[in-house]
């Protein structure tokens, strides 16, 4: 096709919306990433990568469930290569396997089979596996979940049962709903699995424990002897198609007694059990994981922010003046759809959301930190509180980014549903993050509990955590009053900020004890347990939000403070304003008659957002291959690409289409002709 | 595998829910349908249908884009067979179509091809196309969004000029955003489209009209010169994947004069033209897609909630007392899913949502029938309540179905993303329905704009419409005080509950007018606009589903009226503390301090409808091969269905996998042993 002044348009839309940010593009940028090395690592890693056709997420989106999978394989073997052609260190391995962001069959080798391993395995047990994991002569995963149990680790099936005699244990499934299931790497790949097993010993059970299980020969890969392995199928949205999650069954599989890591919990050849030291001490890892996906949150909906907020920038639908007589066609160029004040309202919040994670996965990763390091000399204090903290971020987390993703998509009007928009895959790969790494309801549970218990303590005149010290406002003589808002320009003030979430979370967890102590149940009170984490944790994210853009007024950020600060504003009023709104008013934290007053202060935000919109998301650093949609390209030409994008469609080959017609179309097309029309159709 | 006492304990548990259900489940699905008559003709049709194996959905998750859009083709062919072997009524064919559930190439040829010929054609255009269409020796497809137009149809870019010395127009696009695109049916299969396109003659630019054009060859199905036709690729999600969704360009494109539709807009030969009648005539087929609608977007949601509900009522997790003890084995019973709040909140509210769409859809039935007996006699007098009644409907309802789907699907925990589920080719085919016959949040507009109006209308003492006579309530002197609970059987009232619905509605339309006053723009008020058409929808469902449950008490489903009460209560209520609640709390229609008695009347109906939530479900009737869901299995077998699922999956296969060891595998496994290995990792 020929190039038409509508394209050019485009084009140029998008160039006018960069041309005047306010604010240092590349330094938010290196903001965002946390700091220059990491900016400068970023970019030199996607020179290498960006070379690498296999790494092309286009291709992917005419592949079928097979061909995606053995793709997965050949860009995980692609990245080995190169990690060992570069010489990388890990973490610039682990920064190319997130650049190229595709699940494969050896995804969870590194993100579950090692490190597990590493962290509960003796010396001599890392040792004997370590080396050849990560020279992939052996390939691993995590088998926990069954088809019957998932959240209630207790509940798991599997049995290990120690053989004295043998000196062995027994790895077994007693029934199906025993089978290992949602298994990452496990369908095909996997030549070793991590299993978690309840401990048997004399026919006592310990509970589950993990042991080290060879599963497929280094042979042939063919499945051992009593094992039954497999891949459990495609998932919903066609997502993890690249990945193998797989399902395993073991009928009495014997394993040597040293393949139970036993860095913790220890077994001698005389079936004496020796408990860990400490019960708590392995739930590190599980901490480390939730506290890595906050921030993930935070990119993927920027990701998913680039693109609809980049497309409805050149899109271009009705002329102003026009918007409700649609059939009368006029001359007058018609409105970009981002000035929409309603695809403003659906999209702009979501940029605060995306900054507001990231920016809390700084303090997060601080916190996480420095318990480590207590951890290290045996000192568990921070634990609880980094334990509540991550399971409130990663539920409230990847459940805003998820629905975000979504709205983008669905901004995107009709073209948001071609696959070719690229957010139906990020979509389809990343929704399982409300379920992986406990069920986000579920954790919620956790949070509230943790709330219940603080409020307990203060109660008591005892001391509680930094995390959730705004409970003591509640002992200091808090009321049910509202705050009032006499001027505006107080919304605008962090710590009235601050403060409004503080209250507000104060009192829906005041609530739920209340709840409590009425003598309604645990059980009952799963929305109330929702409600309180949603509202603490919101209160978190504001808090490190606020704290944040008054640390950068000191450093070397200072020159995008106030950009912060706008979204800043922008987070906590679309908050209040917008899908926490209920919440703010039924514990009259705001009062009603305010809310026009504050939705004028929200608009005014929308408005001075709306010309940062692009630098804002670009931002974020997305790369044009990295986005891998037609819709969101960095040049505008969103039209062109769709175009370019169709044409490697196979259904449009001749051949295709050729052997459809004479094959199928014709026994449609030329049936017989002689039978009777049929009655003329009420259709 | 064999069988085991968890998986009988599942069917165990699928029984007893079924075993008391406190109403005529039979009588409810007679009452859905509509009739005994419909329902008697759903099971004839299903005897038929399902002894089809062509039908079956389980097949398709395992299918590329390709094979799913040939199988389409297929299902098509076969579906046009049993027509005519069965002799099927329009009807009969329809109610075939809807129960096979499966977009196809030939499902827009149904849809829109045959009905715009119909409705737009004069008498000698429907002898000419209609008989062919109906023998299917021409397919054919509705062109009217282009790559760069959708929603603003008057923008539409493709011409079609009239050439007086030829007697024929000129189908033209002037370039790559011109191209129609999104055109069910024409990607590989329609011979003909009926194309929008701005009507000139002699320069002047009368607008959009309806054109016949031939695209491809009915003897080989090539493209016709001058037509550049394809498909254009996958969609979200693998959604509308058995769809061959199609662009197509014209490069001076000749048709006769004859094939532009002319009941209503005409054109003689001497290029003299003439407007139609009533501007507006035309709009009834759009008003009776959207009509149609609301009560789908009722059976999608039933079809989720009963998949969703059965599962977690098989699905146990937990010992009830063990909630927080994630590691501690104990032998007590776990609990099923079902039984916890969180769920019952999740998921309970969305049968009454479904419950509501499907009464509502009665009425809307009712209404609409009623518009086309005055359009008969050219009285248009209902249509601009009808057109916004569906409108909000259509919005409201695609909307609320769709989420609810997918809130099914997260409900159902990690299972749910297994595409054995179901629900992730219900969501992926649905999902547009946000988008098509007019996004979502662009017909909120028009539903606003007609609420201001009436505002007018009533501020200037003329009378208003029966759909809006709510809004009188601000002139007899509304003020925004609250309504207050005395006792929490008030909100058991209908009339409480309509009231408390319209008066929310009321007010937010009341503040959208004072908006306009104060001097906003339409284009600033686009979240305002949604807010006063989702009051307004809201409380046409409510008026709908109140009305509904007076009516069955004289007619033969007066013993399901204590039943559908209940779910009238829950509607009313669930929408009041849960996802509206916000709107109720801002306009000040129900006050903060009485939530927690409204949640406790929401709580107890919670509890009444787990005793009866399976029969619930039960009653809309799907059929295991409906619903094509290994977890929604109507005996409760969901793991034993899983594990068949799974044996069918062709990355199982031994050659499958055999061939990926040796070509791919094999590769990483067996590379260069002798690496050094990697430093160990940080990983």
């Amino acid at each position: 096709m020929v190039k038409d002044s509508q394209l050019d348009q485009m084009a140029a839309d998008m160039s006018l919306a960069r041309q005047r940010p306010s604010f240092d593009v590349k330094l938010m940028s290196t903001f965002l990433v946390g700091d220059e090395e990491s900016f400068k690592e970023r970019e030199e890693g996607r020179a290498i990568l960006e070379n690498e056709p296999l790494f092309d997420k286009e291709p992917l989106v005419f592949m079928s469930r097979e061909e995606r999978l053995r793709h997965g394989i050949k860009v995980a073997t692609r990245l080995i290569e190169l990690w060992e052609e570069h010489a990388w260190s890990p973490d610039q391995f682990a920064a190319a396997v997130k650049n190229v962001d595709m699940m494969t069959p050896v995804t969870l080798h590194y993100g579950a089979f090692i490190p597990v391993i590493l962290n509960q395995g003796t010396d001599e047990q890392v040792q004997e596996w370590i080396g050849a994991a990560l020279s992939h002569t052996i390939i691993g995963c995590y088998a926990q979940t069954e088809l019957g149990h998932g959240s209630n680790v207790g509940g798991l099936m599997t049995t290990a049962t120690f053989d004295k005699h043998s000196d062995e244990f027994v790895l077994h499934s007693p029934s199906l709903a025993a089978a290992k299931w949602w298994i990452g790497g496990l369908g095909v790949m996997s030549t070793h699995a991590v299993v978690q097993a309840q401990l048997i010993i004399d026919g006592k059970n310990y509970g589950p424990h993990i042991f080290v299980a060879p599963i497929r020969s280094l042979e042939n890969h063919k499945p051992l002897p009593n094992i039954l392995v497999g891949d459990i199928g495609p998932k919903a949205y066609g997502g993890f198609s690249s990945m193998d999650n797989g399902y395993l069954l073991f009928k009495e599989h014997r394993i040597p007694r040293k393949n139970m890591l036993m860095k913790f919990a220890k077994v001698d050849k005389n079936g004496v059990y020796r408990p860990p030291v400490h019960s708590k001490l392995s739930y590190g890892s599980m901490v480390k994981l939730r506290a890595g996906m906050v921030s993930e949150a935070g990119w993927k909906l920027g990701q998913a922010a680039t693109v609809a907020i980049r497309y409805c920038t050149v899109r271009r639908q009705f002329q102003p003046a026009n918007l409700n007589k649609a059939d009368a066609p006029t001359d007058a160029p018609e409105s970009q759809v981002i000035s929409y004040s309603g695809l403003q309202h659906r999209l702009f919040p979501l940029i605060s959301v995306a900054y507001g994670l990231i920016i809390t996965g700084f303090s997060v990763n601080r916190l996480f930190d420095e318990m480590t390091e207590q951890l290290a000399s045996e000192n568990a204090t921070l634990l609880p509180q980094v334990h509540v903290l991550t399971c409130g971020l990663k539920s409230w987390g990847t459940r805003r980014s998820c629905d975000g993703i979504e709205e983008c998509r669905k901004a995107m009007g009709g073209h948001g549903y071609s696959a070719f928009s690229g957010l139906s895959d990020l979509f389809a790969s990343y929704i399982p993050s409300n379920t992986y790494e406990g069920d986000n309801w579920i954790l919620t549970q956790q949070v509230a509990r943790f709330l219940v218990k603080e409020l307990g303590r203060l109660a008591n005149g005892k001391e509680i955590s930094a995390s959730t010290s705004y409970l003591a406002r509640l002992a200091s003589g808090d009321t049910s009053s509202s705050f009032r808002v006499s001027k505006v320009e107080q919304l605008t003030d962090l710590n009235v900020q601050v403060d409004l979430f503080a209250t507000r979370a104060a009192r829906v967890a005041f609530e739920l004890g209340q709840a409590l102590q009425s003598g309604r149940a645990w059980s009952d009170l799963n929305v109330e347990c929702w409600n309180a984490s949603v509202a603490h944790t919101e209160y978190t994210v504001m808090r490190a939000f606020a704290d944040k853009v008054e640390e950068v007024k000191k450093d070397q950020f200072a020159p995008i403070h106030d950009t912060l600060k706008m979204l800043c504003d922008l987070f906590a009023v679309s908050n209040i304003v917008g899908v926490s709104q209920a919440s703010f008013l039924a514990t009259q934290t705001v009062h009603a008659a305010d809310l026009p007053v504050i939705n004028e202060l929200y608009r005014s935000l929308l408005h001075r957002i709306s010309k940062q919109a692009i630098p804002l998301t670009d931002a974020f650093g997305f790369s044009d291959k990295n986005l891998g949609s037609a819709l969101g390209r960095h040049d505008g030409r969103a039209y062109e690409a769709l175009w370019e994008a169709v044409q490697k469609n196979p259904i449009n080959q001749e051949k295709w289409q050729q052997e459809t017609y004479e094959t199928i179309i014709k026994k449609l097309l030329h049936r017989n002709n002689s039978a009777e029309p049929v009655e003329k159709a009420k259709l």
